[in-house]
């Protein structure tokens, strides 16, 4: 499974305050961490509050970028802030994200083709997330179709099923499951699948057994990657025990060190 | 999911020596201790080495029913010491197991229809275990078939795929999965899925988190129950948590302990 660092965003105060203060080592150290901790990309968001975001991503990215050629996965909503994410990071990077909206797909897979990069796209569309699968593979059905027009192969798209928190919608959990196992069936070779998983413990107890839980699950339905913490060593173990158990890496006694390792 | 407790077995050294000196308090400790994990079943097996079966299975069910009147999961591979164990722990129990080789299931079902019981059964038949999801389905159909002949509902059968060790037969984890999910298409209504979960994980390091990583994944698939140990607390978290997920349990702040005291 690919593993999406998300704890270099805006919305957390340390990140916040780096940003404010133009302290490069607090970002680096937090991009360190997620890498040794076994991340294989690093999502760069400059979060709700920044004033010029175009000015706090292009910093965000060269301070990463001194340290790092992983690839990035460039979180905004607007346009020309992911354009400039996507330019200063390289090819092979992460346009995060598009919904199913017409405008949306639009305005930014010309972008992701421009640059070669990867698509990460919500089932969301003008009526808001679906509260069943079928609604959320209608939506996905709708985005590969329109990334298919704009010449991005399907195997490049991440879609995202949107986990709502558990402790408001908890009957969107098992619809989340049943669209990460259907969307493999929309094409072929097929679109991957991804979560936004800390989303689905918001605001509830017991927060890191929830997550870790729930990713066990979806790796069970085929997810591909996940945007999570890779410094939480418990999600980490059982993320690698879960690919254990499904065959994508061999046991060794260590298997654990060894799928960080590599 | 239902809970059997694995640890009432004279595998384990304490049983044993509690069985040899008719020591019962060891014996009903471990079932209390069980029961306040939160099992729903008590498995209970007198152990290889026992060289008075029938007489110490009679002892150990006797003793476990002094303390608690649950159902008890009669563990043996003879049918006379299962006959008597069933008679003795009354209506509503388990027979654990029969395989699905033709002159165990016409040993067994009698048995089992004589006192009422639920049916435990192997996919296993005389040439072993097969190695994919295919030849476990085959046997399973085979069970459903012999039961159904024998008058015993599909719904009283629980289909065990056999989980091997992962460390020596890693490509069956897998094909269990698939088993689990596939068993419930069998016939309507379906039989349960169940597993001998702890081992998966004979002879590997990280045992507990092997074992808690594979039941989040078959719980996923549709397990209706497991032979697990409930002392075990990350465990059951781990069960308690994915059941929440499902939409098994309804979210509170306090779900762990809400679902243990139920």
């Amino acid at each position: 499974m690919l593993v999406i660092g998300e704890k270099i965003n805006g919305m957390f105060k340390n990140i916040r305050e780096a940003i404010q203060t133009k302290n490069k080592s607090i970002v680096q150290d937090i991009a360190k961490k997620q890498l040794e901790g076994g991340a294989n990309v690093l999502d760069v968001n400059v979060g709700p509050a920044s004033a010029k975001q175009l000015d706090d991503m292009q910093w965000l990215v060269e301070t990463v970028r001194e340290i790092t050629a992983i690839p990035l996965a460039i979180d905004t909503t607007k346009p020309d802030v992911m354009e400039m994410g996507l330019r200063l990071a390289g090819p092979g990077c992460f346009l995060n994200s598009t919904t199913g909206e017409e405008e949306k797909l639009n305005a930014f897979l010309p972008i992701a083709k421009k640059y070669n990069s990867k698509v990460i796209a919500l089932t969301i569309d003008k009526s808001g997330i679906p509260a069943h699968a079928e609604g959320r593979l209608e939506i996905a059905a709708n985005i590969v179709a329109k990334a298919m027009e704009y010449g991005i192969e399907a195997s490049d798209l991440y879609i995202d099923a949107v986990i709502l928190p558990v402790n408001v919608a908890q009957q969107h959990s098992p619809a989340v499951l049943e669209t990460i196992k259907q969307c493999k069936m929309l094409c072929d070779p097929a679109p991957k699948a991804i979560l936004g998983l800390s989303n689905v413990s918001q605001g509830t107890n017991c927060r890191a057994l929830i997550d870790r839980t729930f990713l066990v699950m979806a790796l069970t339905c085929g997810l591909d990657a996940a945007i999570c913490n890779p410094m939480d060593k418990d999600l980490m173990d059982a993320m690698i025990t879960a690919e254990l158990l499904l065959g994508k890496n061999i046991y060794c006694d260590s298997f654990l060190d060894a799928r960080r390792r590599h």
